[in-house]
């Protein structure tokens, strides 16, 4: 089985080979500037983590179903920020606040294919499956981009409306990665059902952790402002939680806090911070997180794992989950 | 063989059957508004009719990937109208302008996935070859699209800026129509080759109609109002060669012309079809067309085709180029 770094490096030495260019330019740098700004590579390492449990035979016909969920995944991002007018990613300028909305749209456009052209490089046998799992995801990761967009319009929104929510926008992407991963591989029925279950939990579990990151992370490692979901009052696991929770004079604190100004913002993320710990939220964070780990390798208890393949997914599951970025 | 009016009820029949619902219904409103407005379906229409010289079998395997080349169509008109600010298309107001840049975005993603889906419903003997021939047709088909928006900037590009810009915007999707068409009735080597070649250099006569009817056609029978490209000084053949021939005071009219405001449209669109008209562009124009079409059936003249097929092609062709609309 390869180590974590041995995967970490072929994705990242794959997609620094693809060498996206070409003519006209103005259409190309976006996407490799988008591509080497770069990111955990999260789809791509577990898609490949889940094919090695499976197949030694690590060549392009995984790389490149691999990479394209990479592809994909950064696709979703050029969109997003032009939806949701965002300047900053990963501290970075967006692509749309570099090259503006016409370039972003393209650009965007063509890496979307360009994920559909690399997934069919996967075996022939395999093919009409993989390209339909892929198909039917990214369809629901655009019904979860929209969903997001109604919620912002919403001033209060269920828990279970966030988990689906989040489910679309992240989870089915993380499960549609391990599942590649094991179709590619040659695994079918239920031992894949049961994979496939197993990311999406994990897939709920990071995105509650990346919420919980973003209000409670270490300012220098977290690479990026802390407290930005609170600025912009956006709907995250901590928020919808306190907004069910909050009662009385909460109640009133909560309310006072979301409609403080952007001339505010350090007060603002202080006093947001303290309430969550005040509810208790900051450890009830904690432990959804805890919670949806465990469902994930509760989904695969089942399937006859080894200790090795399964201690693999464990090392996997704990960078996703315990980062500290 | 089946009648063009066979194909253009299956096609028809088979958009309409699609349903495409779901929810959040904000993001499928505008995707089944899109194909209910619809337009001439050349594309489906174009790749059944050559999956039909060559077999009978017409099933889902060719339906879905026509289907998909259409829908690929209508994704690209999508982001085009947002990069280009349209607000009206065959007559009704375009996506961006009835429900916004976001879900403009986000409802041609979707669809851009559903094309890539599709082409995947085609028997598995072909799909790698139709996902390559598909995918490398839409990065191409986006090239074209910058390529447009590249040279929009610029006073002056040569006519063969202008055909080669024309041939990836339209002229690939329609030769990838054909080859499409042909690689899933199962013809491969030389033939599907001269396929591609007639479809490309039918794309291209067909734009050059296109460019034509909007400043020659009947308004009654084109169903938009004529004009549009001169008061928009947009890039067409006619003007390309216009400014590349006129010289002298015929280069001072078309300067003039050119720099009518708004408040003119109705004069400048009669003095630019007169300056057309006097340096004996409109006569070139419909010889320019001619001349495409006839590359086209010379590529194919080699290939064996029985009469009975050429005759089915010639046409579709004249459908094509000596259209009103």
């Amino acid at each position: 089985m390869l180590s974590h770094e041995d995967i970490e490096n072929i994705i990242s030495r794959s997609l620094f080979n693809l060498e996206i260019k070409g003519e006209p330019e103005s259409l190309y740098r976006p996407i490799e500037y988008m591509i080497s700004v770069g990111g955990k590579r999260i789809r791509p390492r577990f898609c490949l983590t889940v094919f090695n449990l499976f197949s030694n035979n690590v060549g392009n016909n995984i790389i490149y179903p691999a990479i394209a969920l990479e592809i994909f995944h950064e696709f979703t991002l050029i969109h997003d920020d032009i939806m949701d007018k965002s300047d900053t990613r990963r501290n970075q300028p967006t692509v749309v606040k570099k090259w503006g909305i016409n370039n972003a749209i393209l650009s965007g456009d063509v890496m979307l294919i360009l994920a559909c052209k690399y997934i069919s490089f996967c075996n022939s046998e395999v093919m009409p499956e993989a390209m339909r799992l892929f198909t039917e995801t990214a369809v629901k990761v655009c019904e979860g981009q929209q969903l997001d967009m109604d919620f912002e319009e919403k001033s209060f929104i269920t828990m279970a409306d966030y988990i689906s929510m989040i489910g679309f926008k992240t989870g089915v992407l993380i499960a549609c990665s391990a599942e590649m991963g094991a179709l590619i591989a040659g695994v079918s029925g239920e031992v894949r059902k049961a994979i496939h279950q197993f990311g999406y939990q994990l897939g709920l579990a990071f995105q509650i952790a990346d919420d919980y990151l973003d209000t409670f992370g270490d300012q220098q490692i977290f690479g990026k402002k802390i407290g930005g979901d609170i600025i912009n009052n956006k709907k995250t696991w901590l928020q919808v939680e306190c907004i069910r929770r909050a009662e009385g004079a909460d109640k009133e604190r909560l309310t006072s806090i979301l409609e403080m100004g952007e001339d505010m913002s350090d007060e603002k993320i202080a006093a947001m911070q303290q309430l969550y710990i005040d509810l208790g939220i900051r450890d009830d964070a904690r432990d959804a997180i805890l919670e949806y780990h465990n469902r994930a390798f509760e989904a695969i208890s089942g399937i006859g794992l080894t200790e090795a393949q399964t201690r693999q997914l464990h090392q996997f599951a704990e960078q996703l989950i315990y980062r500290e970025k």
